[in-house]
């Protein structure tokens, strides 16, 4: 399954890239196949469990970091047929150009 | 923890009312705190973990139903300080009066 | 067209109430009908040009009040056959007690 | 101002990728700079305003595929000091290095 998530901590002033890079230190950590965007990380994982449980791991270490309070935002995309995301950027790219 | 979640399965047609209600009574089955309202439902969660589980569920549900393909979305407030989701609309509606 | 708008301002501390009954007012001050929920306010606007341009009179306001930083998501459900927000619901809950 | 948008059209199948390609020439054609994503398109807007008048092609050129209802996630990053895609994702880069 494809999911993006975004982080975004609040109560800890305007610039957010310690927490962000913080994150993804997290999603390394577990080995999990992600790519970063200006906009959030797109990350793969077999279900919505898993990203539970990396989203309370991202939780606590920003919690550790003096966050109190944090906006989280999920987009999933989930599909029986097995996708992943370099197809899912090619189906487009190949429509682009036809 | 206060949650929203959009559940918009993809490959059915149209109408998704039928698959709404069927992941509200997922919900329902938990016993989970929920309001419904014209974009999503919000919940009331202890973690992500739950949250995870509980996407599980129904993302089950509605592949039983014949969804090759859901669009999710989530949209998640933590707050250290304990907060529910009567308090958070109470504030804003306190602050409009003013 | 119903959509759901959260405006999350960034670097203004953790409470953000003031700022969100701001918005309203803006809101209001339109004319738009609108429901609010703990996680976002849900309203129904002819185009997205509409929107842009209410968000932009938001975005302005939120500046105003000090604002340096602020995270909007807006989820939008556009559809050829006319609807509400009162029907979107209706039919969700009408199927629950099927 | 950095937005990502996320065009999901119901009612027309299982396979989008069709549809976001033609959002993208869309994009394209209003010389709109962008990158695709797995989860979405992040583009860089001078205000909501103008990402209104860009959704509102991208639906009507969508509608004229025949889509009939069209699911629409917009996040959007407003920021007083002026930044763009690449100091983003520099600044969070930065930091894992660090």
């Amino acid at each position: 399954m494809i999911v993006e998530i975004s982080v975004v901590p609040i109560g800890v002033g305007e610039s957010l890239s310690s927490y962000v890079s913080e994150a993804l230190k997290v999603i390394r950590e577990k080995g999990v196949k992600y790519q970063l965007n200006p906009m959030g990380t797109v990350l793969e994982v077999d279900s919505f469990s898993e990203l539970g449980e990396l989203l309370d791991e991202i939780r606590c270490r920003l919690e550790e970091m003096g966050a109190p309070r944090i906006y989280v935002v999920v987009k999933a995309d989930w599909r029986k047929k097995a996708t992943d995301m370099e197809h899912k950027v090619k189906a487009v790219e190949e429509k682009l150009r036809s």
